[in-house]
């Protein structure tokens, strides 16, 4: 920390979530950014907020870091947590750590016991509503959820150049979905999964355009998950957890508060949110305050390296159930990742 | 009551509310259609519904009715109230016994003891929604009403043929709100009115198109009605209760529970329920029970004639603070008809 | 017809549902009850309506009698159906025609061409929301629709005692949910099924608690289904319908219109509506108003036979796909009754 | 503006809102905060943001400051206006300029030409959900406003210590709401207004807990405002403005997304969003950027010295018309002070 007490903090990678972190770190008031690193437009973003840019190795070791968010391309992320954390700085990284189950475990491994200072992006987590959905059942407010529901949809598909390298739908965009079940109910044993492919270009890339996955844990609850990358009435993000004393959900957000009314009805007058920028605007921030956090040693991850390994395994497993048109069990065994993949890994 | 132990009902009157009310009539277990009689439709209603059509003054001393309810022009009101009363009947009256205070007074004197046979189909008071408000402010649990706002606006206004003798948007619109005033709070000791002209053609017949009026208790409660004669999003009924405790309030009801999103927001997909006779229907086959349960000497008038004179009170007094610009306070003074009118009255 | 044109229909059977739709058919103008046949409270069911009680076999064959409405224990509804329709009478049958394919084909052949005069009463194709969801959605507003969500949840689980002649979860439950995806999206060609047994007591006949399906159509759509038994906020009954230009959806109903908001919040106090006798009253109504016309030949079945066997189908592979744990095609060959079912059907 | 352009802003004052402004200085990319002046808090408020501490008198006149924010004591407001203004300062003052009317119209005549960089912080015109109704309004979404309907309930009433100096209900709270009136309907020619004193402690200071205010228009729209200074549900902010081709709101914030349904109902699960500093977060954030933009000269103050004025000229109208219990008419007369006011002002 530096002589105000700040969290020094590095951004690895300069696109468009390195931008989102940035700005956050900035006005966060117990952090500073401290650099920018990697990516051709790390100098004007530096330059942005007068601050360093360096090069990524140096990031790592430099004595000026604290922590670093690592926002960079997907491929590095795995690298750049073991650096990082050998490095001694605390660390955020975007999801995924890796697409591959296999470099996850060599990440795990090679990082140790500095892995309680690693912060996996997971941004639902950091969300005051699901968060609280989450304290709710922890109070016992519902009981033991019985039935989960989370509908994930995006306004629209990510670019056509952006789906060959992202892992497919399970694992670039259910891998959150998945993730959240596993935040909110524990012990989920199997998994069932069926894909759509009505969008043509997705299809010709071999990805599917929406699926439905259903989890099953060992006290008998049932996860309904539904993915779609394309939804007219925008960004799509609930969930209504059931038990048997009640049921908390968790609604749509709106661009305003207004109201529209005439013949025609009533009318929200715009989409929701329109997309994760917006929506999770709030859990953005809250990821720098909490990296801060795990930086000073007052907090232990809200979601760990662990949890990373574990949303892939359930993604990679619900892409062999929906290839198979069979229930697959989930454990260690169901972890490796031994079936072709939906969509072509990157090198 | 016939063997069936059914109440025998005759209605007065061949219109649109006769009409409905013979429906639900036929529809009330423990009623039936006696008779219709008066207006060029009596005959007709009569035999759509397989029962006689008598003359207007025999239906009140017939001796195979139990009840009547009295649909007759507003201006027989007063009159068929009496001759009911005294014949022995149970009898619902639609609004409003008399636009003239001073007939209302010589009908209650007319009437005497019997009075307590005598329901004014004020039919917000048997909608579930406002009887549940009350209900629950009787249980305490928003503690005593500090403020209450009534919303209560019509999709279009009535026929311009229908105005110069309907008494005036007070008594013949508002006069609903006043009554659900006193039914939710008790103790009103001043009113303070304003009215707006925004309609020209109701404005030439001499008739305000919307209205706000204040009432103030003599606890301290403050209770604000909004009256307009259009509302482009339909039949606008609302009210909100707030006390110490809490608030309650009832929203407007939808035609279905279908909500529409897209790319503009989400609709409810059509107005407001259009009319009185969607928006209170379930009221309506209220009252029937309730003249039912009247007759049967089971139950007392939910809204007496006493009612019936005190919100038109209230609408007078309405009336001409809205005229001198000025508070006006209400009570056995207030309540005599001594200043000139909005509109005239009929003969 | 009578001489007041009137349908005449006898209510066969005199439990919950003979006794609901006697009191519907006293209700609807075109219709009068005829006669009540069948069960020990047929006699004191047809005196409270002051028709005549007979005997079952004479219902079918009675000359006044135009329609019926068999509402007799399910393992009777395939013969009743045949009689009525061999004697000349419309017929409007409770779900489900039978619980076994092979009847439900021996019960379509037998009728023949009559079975343009058989409606099945899957409820919630005549409730209002519905209906306009699919209206809306025939009418092109929100495009092919591409996901399909369909809640359903009752608040209580079934007496104990009517589980075992139930047919299970999925063909006495979901049947309904089968048969709305099937009213508002075409081509159903694979189901996924997954169950759970969170009730003890339940389990213990076989039976499952819960149960998430997973339908695909021939042109890429996914339909997901939402069953418990059981649930805390009540009577859960919605849907929605996404497509490439909107989504559609059916919320709950609730009791009244009325909301109370304290520190605690804004609540609607009081569950939803809070059984199916509430929830589709409006739809019961509907069934007596289509069955009349269709016995006047103005209409034919909103629901058919044939519909009540292609749900049958569909509840019939998803209890093998449950049991398996694997996607399972349905077409004819799906569609025969060669697995064992999860809850013995009775004799 | 310094080297990187900022617009560098002093705060006068060191209380609540001082301190927010402060922060909000901090968050806003084209601003710096240069300084702190006023109040036993300034040398804190300052050293937390690494400022100078100046006197009052110098940031007016300071080179180094290109915009000043005034949070002083309101007796202060109006002198600190005109010294800022005449140092060539933008500003942004909070409400009131002055609680009288004479002191205004000195502080404007003083201000002159320099008014055109005055900005009074009239929070809710940046409120974006507010703002939106104004822009739909202005847009001819509903045509021209027939009704406008303000709810405005604080959560409770002031510590009592601040209500002598306040100005009272009308010129401290309504103030804003009257401003809102002025904000989306024009050409308010009479105010009539009555009060509540259910609070015993207001009405020991001589002060209201509530009023409702009616306003009319030269065009014949209504106005309705409804103030209380306790609402057991929250802090209620909401409006609805009907026109002849529907009707535009603005709902209450919620502190999250989620809801809970049980027996009891579906309940949002906390009180509306629980005070100004939450739900106003936004328009704070907008009225600096506001400033900035005015500062740099790119855009004139959406809210005036002459809005000032004339919210408070119709709050002296209201008091005067709930004291006299007769609709006054506004204009250039009825701003003038001349009636006893409802709180003794002070000094």
């Amino acid at each position: 920390m530096n002589t105000a007490g700040k969290v020094r903090i590095a951004v690895i990678g300069s696109g468009k979530m390195a931008s989102l972190h940035a700005r956050n770190i900035a006005l966060t008031p117990g952090a500073c950014l401290a650099a920018v690193a990697g990516g051709s437009g790390a100098s004007g973003l530096a330059s942005a907020y007068g601050t360093a840019c360096l090069e990524v190795d140096d990031a790592f070791s430099h004595p000026g870091v604290d922590a670093v968010v690592i926002a960079s391309p997907n491929r590095f992320h795995a690298d750049h947590i073991v650096q990082a954390a050998n490095g001694g700085k605390a660390v955020l990284v975007e999801k995924p750590v890796d697409l591959h189950l296999g470099r996850v475990d060599e990440c795990i491994a090679a990082v140790g016991a500095a892995s309680d200072r690693v912060v996996v992006a997971f941004n639902r987590r950091f969300d005051p509503s699901f968060a609280a959905v989450r304290e709710r059942i922890l109070g016992g407010e519902i009981g033991a959820v019985e039935q989960l529901l989370i509908i994930s949809r995006d306004p629209a598909p990510p670019p056509l150049e952006y789906v060959p390298g992202s892992g497919g739908l399970f694992r670039d965009m259910m891998i959150h979905d998945l993730d959240m079940a596993r935040f909110l109910v524990p012990g989920i044993v199997s998994v069932q999964a069926t894909t759509q492919e009505t969008d043509p270009q997705l299809a010709a890339l071999g990805d599917a355009s929406g699926a439905v996955v259903t989890l099953a844990t060992c006290s008998g609850a049932l996860i309904t998950i539904l993915n779609s990358r394309s939804n007219a009435s925008g960004y799509d993000q609930r969930l209504e957890a059931a038990g048997p004393r009640g049921t908390l959900s968790v609604k749509n957000a709106t661009e305003t508060l207004v109201l529209g009314s005439g013949r025609g009805g009533t009318n929200t007058g715009g989409a929701f949110t329109p997309w994760y920028g917006d929506r999770y605007a709030t859990a953005y921030g809250r990821e720098i305050e909490h990296l801060v956090a795990v930086a000073r040693g007052e907090a232990i991850p809200i979601a760990s390296l662990h949890d990373g390994r574990a949303a892939l395994a359930l993604a990679v497993a619900a892409a062999r159930s929906a290839a198979m048109g069979q229930r697959v069990s989930v454990g260690p065994a169901a972890a490796q990742e031994t079936t072709p993949m939906q969509v072509p890994l990157p090198g």
